[in-house]
């Protein structure tokens, strides 16, 4: 397939007369796909019911007329100011009770159902008038779903919904739900459905079973939105449909939402992310700066490339500095070169930079483009024409099945963050370690969904720290070819955030290991592990008859092993991990080879491809790579 | 007297089938007092009215038919779900207006009548209904007052009786209370009580004296609610009444509850203590993260000795890991086993387990119990068996009154807290500052009430910090045959948080010296002294003619002596103190014995106890302690 | 003219048995003036319509009987509890939607009518009957506006005052409103001015045009509210009105409300400035603990001569250890002295010591003054004495115009505080560094209004940071003989916090510079420069023809320059700015001269003071300067 760019545009933000030279540069510059519409509606309906839909038609044909094909976006991540009046109670709420009120963007409660219909309408109309349209290639169901911590409300609206998700789950048996969630513990047993509140504002934690079930039913809140959207587009177009995912947001379940999904989307802000949620050492933030972190992104693309079942671009590319993060720097020269084929070495059909032409106004005035608020060339217009013409030349990216995958599980994000036990740990996190951890070995990655039961052609399966593990999941990692490295915290709760005692977790088939106590720790108290390492922050006690492959200085087992299966029960530091993945790939055939410093490989069908993020040419195995360099080595 | 063990028990959580295998095994492991009952309401009365004391019936027979002993525990710190509906405003209020609702505990305002009287309603159907149960040998109200900062409440119940406490405290007389707290001072004068609000919410901060007024008055609502429940059970039962205080909760006052008391308790969690609420620097909470700070829990034996007038327990004992500090880690081991032993070496009666099987759900899920989730033996279980062989086989202990007193002053906590004058400056944390320098030299020490007026017996009593010393406090202190130490800023307001002009503070008899002037100090500013230590984060300007005994490097006047009365107006560092308590102790003829690093002594009538707190084996002059270790020498 | 001191007293809190005496000690110790009544309405006025004006009357009398000088407060920045009744919405509110309550003091909205008319109608009884009174020799409008975070009030008098402010900005059109902010951007566009809101409360930034024209309608309020009660008061007396600004505060235009006065005061509390608002490194705040910042009183000397267009004082000046900062250390010695001096210096005709006597009570009664509480001198009350005497022995102070300027513009603080874009970046900060490094070089220093069209006399003019520059000024600048230097983002936004585009900033007549790009860094991210110091947390990439004067060790522009303009795109160092400044300097032909660390010369038409801000002596060229030394060297 041809690998394609594309930008962001926004044609109600300029001058009508310059739409046509837009599109003639935008052409030149080597761009196939142009999203718009997406922040629109008060131009489309400027007043409800009185739709303008002429300028948009222009729009679209200017493009058109150069060949460009739009992705076109439905408006509903900003809903007018006369929405606000319509609807006064459509805001999410936060967990201090405080509604999130119309002036920005993203105002809305998922389950206000009078703002549901109206996202319905909107959709309808836009997919009347443009479902047939011919430039009109892609649509993208509203923006950024769960940016600016949007997923969870704390509503009236989100209350009474939160009570009928729950009537559904138990079948209307409240005593169900009082067992489950074991509520008998501090008399907070209710005796019917009406009587549960949102777990927010209580005088100590709430019930994590209760938390967890907010989680829950929040995520499916976002899916059920965009659902609405998908179906109302379907009944009137044929082109695909996505919705560009934000990096890091982890407050709905991706891979459910994008099961609606045609293409899966992301948006990619490296230098943004670094400062912002990567969660680096400072060390790392100053040395990667005008970068981004080395395996974030690669990490994210993995992700999207599963959420979209092999379909999947980069809705958003970052292109200069941004105006969000803490702090905003420009990016190395060649790293939007860099970030650009590192997405098409991951498998991204498309690589969109946002946005074509930086605004002088409003929120994001301060956030590069393509081009300069004056129209010239900012400096990311160059580097993504020479990736233009390198598309042209070369021949395209064969992707191929990964030999080691890791398992993602939302879910047990929410779980690890409904109850972390020590400050500071998160799921993300520990797979985002993992993810490093194989890169600097070397590794070529897919991500999984929980639900993957077929795990042919792995060599290797990383379900670190899925909290919640179903028996059959269990059984089809164990059944598999692959070593299977669990823990720590794999299958450390039932399906409600209970322990499970009989036996204690994580009861894996064949791999007799039961966890026989659980410690945090200060980040400054390591435990040193026998020939190297150290666990930090979370240590469980293992007991089992199973072979012990590491321990701590001390003798106490670390992790087990038996067959294919291997658990340890520790948070390890990167040298820790770094050694326990050799161990572990080792035993899987798996040829390891350690990357140099911000130096990073993915391997195709037909060549590997070798980055260089750090800000310092680097030697290695394939030559001499520059900063921001990129290699392409044929198999 | 023979001390004994106990266990806190949750019948209600687990299947009846298991209660009399649970009873036999407790009574198996030597345990005598079981507490249960205190967060059972809503299963006694999972509807108003509708009450099921069957269970409870039977839980205590199984219990009893062992031989085993009943804490019984008034339900009141959780009341149900369906008591929010009955009463919509019975929740505490933040301080930011925000009520605090259903869904953990605590979730009540001790100024809400409607709670109030529900809360005498279950206490005496409890009462009537076990009043004379032979089984039944002690009672506890409610659970741990002032968890989770819920003695201040901004309701309007709340509201309503603090103008009703004010008028009482000053005859009806609004220009009195004008007067007394200086509100002319910003125009902020009162025309009748009803006119006085809450001191939270205003632009700048609120007058000290309204704040400290504030506090005492919810101290004492804590205190009424509490006392309302003792007469209640007194009315239904000889067996002596409990209250289980938890560690470092300042916010009311435990001496004035506790002489409606029989026995005081505490729940004492040295891990999570040490995490939480110590004060102890990142390297200390490195160095004792498994063992706790070696003088914390000393200090709350020592306060609860005194709150019960010499009846005490430990109700809740850390037996594992606990769920709520920002790190948990597992206890060394052996702490188990020295923590109990250091509660009965300052007299505890008897010391309870929290919690016997490790709950697999809510809250608590991860705090360990003496039993782990799938009831095999935790840790902690050997070396509660441990202790209780111990305690067969050894003469009991016998306490003897201390030769050095503190006295703790709650009111003097609320007092800094209101007006620390730099920032982190607390009372509680002078007080610990103060006991851990008397450990350090081998001192057994008392707490005192701040009522206390006869002080035979003692050679050297400290009282740092108390704000207001009322005048006959100042005449016993005086009077008696003991070395008195004062400072900092004993004396400083009068009882309406004003600073007594006519003489400056601290007027002490007998001892000619004056504060002319206070500064507070930025931490990395200390102020050296003559001869070793430094002056940190706080100094008085001192005048008078007593004798200088400490002094600055440039010669200001740090500590003044005459008699047997001494006063420093300074806040010293750990060097300094112990100089000063070393000169004081000296005069006392105390005999002082430098411990080294985490070891303590606790002396009685008979004996000295010897505990190594920390986690390396120590050489003594009673021979090589290993970690965790404890020693009795007899006298 | 004939300087002089004074102080601030409240007769109002001490028995009328003393004032006599009081008057007689403040004559005695050769004070002028009195501030009095500023904090008096309930004693004014204990009830509405209630006035008691006799116990005011007799203490202007004791203090004029004795020849002092009375500046009497209108006290409506503590309106008594009464007006809460009268007026419950009378309050500001918190961006987070709280009400600020009664219980301190500035517990008002500036938008409120009803309070509005209130504080007309006290000032206008106390106008009326004070007007002619013989002893009242100055006025002071309400205290400290702006003080307590209270410009900004999100309350729906502010939304219905700031709707209305809007309509008349935009000439009732709001199409006009919603280009000038780029509201198309998300959809933002209002359809009336009474759809828009405060920007408060939404989910993620507002737009930063809305937030700029709220912070623009909230100083003109203050305007307003001011110029209400000077209005009052000029028809009823001849006396000069004043109004005392606080240190770093910049929520409203000084200049635009001192427009209004006769004279400016400002309320200068060195120590606790450098705790609380200076912005100084841990090192700094150590080593000028008690002596406050060397340089931060000094600006706002300047800053308020500009203000009260050459008539100011200080209106409160520390004499001891304040009540408010984190930590409040005493004075150096002699530092009280050299504070008031330093006034002087720099042109002040007062300087009034805040206060008489420290009260006992109420929230400032850690707040030390001239006496003690106990009436006993404090060590303040000799400095001011030597100052008295010294004032009486020497030749007065001749201010002169200095060669320097530094443009200081209230509304580029708000523009820098709406989009920092990069964390913690500060207008006001950026302005305090440059005239740090200026007084580093020797240099006396005047502050100007950004109205300032005629720049005859300097030499040198500093406009950093402005980030309007409306045409006019950048044509009175470049046409001015003076050296002008600019940058970091002069000019950067046009009117309604857009980037001009047509050309881009800064878009300067006669000197080329174009800022292509712009990017924020972390503050341990220094950009080296060629020839020592570095370029720290924003940097802008540079284009153009002019001169390249500064630029980075690997070659990129950084200052520019042509004819006598020069552009600087950084954010400097210390080091940085110190060459930059002595670049500009010498071309300027001032003379520059390195002052040693602490020390800080001013020059007047006859003489240079030169005072030590240090804790140690300093060799100087004029001699020895002690601690806390000031020395008079004739030109």
């Amino acid at each position: 397939m041809k690998r394609t760019l594309g930008t962001c545009y926004y044609p109600e933000h300029w001058p009508e007369e310059i739409w046509a030279e837009d599109a003639a540069r935008m052409k030149a510059a080597g761009l196939t796909w142009i999203r718009i519409g997406e922040f629109s509606w008060s131009k489309l309906e400027p007043t409800p019911g009185d739709l303008h839909w002429d300028w948009l038609d222009r729009a679209i044909e200017a493009l058109g007329a150069q060949g460009l094909r739009v992705v076109l976006g439905t408006p509903t991540a900003t809903p007018p100011r006369w929405m606000a009046e319509r609807h006064p109670d459509m805001f999410a709420v936060t967990a201090e009770g405080q509604p999130r009120g119309f002036g920005s963007r993203r105002h809305y409660c998922f389950s206000h159902k009078g703002y549901f219909a109206e996202s319905q309408r909107i959709t309808r109309l836009m997919a009347e008038r443009y479902g047939a349209n011919p430039h009109v290639a892609a649509w993208q169901t509203d923006n950024e779903y769960g940016c600016h911590d949007t997923v969870i409300s704390y509503s009236d609206a989100a209350q009474t919904a939160f009570r009928a998700w729950l009537a559904e789950q138990f079948d209307g048996e409240i005593d169900a739900l009082n067992e489950a969630w074991g509520n008998m513990f501090w008399s907070m047993e209710y005796r019917s459905f009406d009587e549960i509140g949102l777990p927010n504002l209580t005088v100590t934690e709430p019930n994590p079973a209760h938390v967890l079930a907010f989680r829950r039913f929040s995520s499916d809140q976002v899916v059920a939105f965009n659902r609405a959207q998908v179906e109302i587009i379907k009944a009137h177009s044929t082109a695909p449909i996505s919705h560009n995912y934000m990096g890091r947001i982890t407050d709905f379940d991706h891979f459910k939402l994008g099961e609606d999904l045609e293409i899966a989307t992301w948006d990619s802000y490296p230098l943004g992310f670094l400062e912002d949620r990567v969660g680096a050492s400072p060390e790392e933030q100053r040395a990667y700066a005008r970068q981004g972190d080395p395996d974030f992104q690669a990490l994210h693309h993995d992700l999207y490339r599963a959420v979209g079942r092999g379909r999947w671009w980069v809705m958003e590319q970052q292109p200069g500095p941004v105006n969000w993060a803490p702090y905003n720097p420009a990016p190395l020269p060649g790293m939007v070169r860099l970030w650009t084929w590192e997405a098409f070495a991951h498998g991204a059909e498309a690589v969109c930079y946002f946005r074509w032409r930086q605004a002088p106004f409003a929120q994001e005035q301060m956030h590069a483009g393509l081009l300069r608020p004056d129209s010239q060339d900012a400096p990311a217009m160059q580097e993504a024409m020479d990736v233009a013409a390198e598309l042209g030349a070369a021949a395209d990216v064969q992707p191929a099945q990964a030999p080691v995958a890791i398992l993602f599980d939302y879910d047990a994000d929410w779980a690890w963050s409904t109850q972390p036990h020590g400050a500071g740990l998160s799921y993300f996190q520990l797979i985002l370690e993992h993810y490093k951890a194989l890169r600097r070995a070397g590794q070529t990655i897919d991500i999984l969904p929980p639900e993957t039961r077929d795990f042919t052609g792995y060599k290797m399966i990383l379900a670190p720290g899925m909290m919640h593990l179903p028996e059959p999941l269990k059984e089809a990692l164990a059944r598999s070819e692959a070593e299977v490295l669990y823990g720590p915290r794999s299958g450390a709760r039932d399906g409600h955030f209970s322990i499970p005692t009989s036996p204690l977790p994580p009861a894996l088939p064949g791999l007799d290991v039961t966890v026989a106590r659980v410690e945090s720790l200060r980040p400054d108290m390591p435990i040193a592990l026998k020939g190297g390492g150290a666990a930090r922050g979370y240590l469980e006690e293992l007991e089992g008859t199973a072979e012990v492959v590491f321990e701590t200085s001390e003798g106490a087992a670390v992790a087990l092993r038996a067959g294919r299966q291997t658990y340890c029960g520790g948070w390890l530091d990167a040298e820790g991990l770094d050694r326990l993945i050799a161990t572990v790939a080792q035993a899987a055939g798996l040829e390891l080879r350690q990357m140099p410093e911000g130096v990073r490989t993915r391997r195709t069908a037909t060549e590997v491809f070798w980055f260089n993020h750090s800000a310092e040419p680097v030697e290695t195995e394939v030559g001499l790579l520059p900063p921001a360099g990129v290699k392409r080595i044929a198999l």
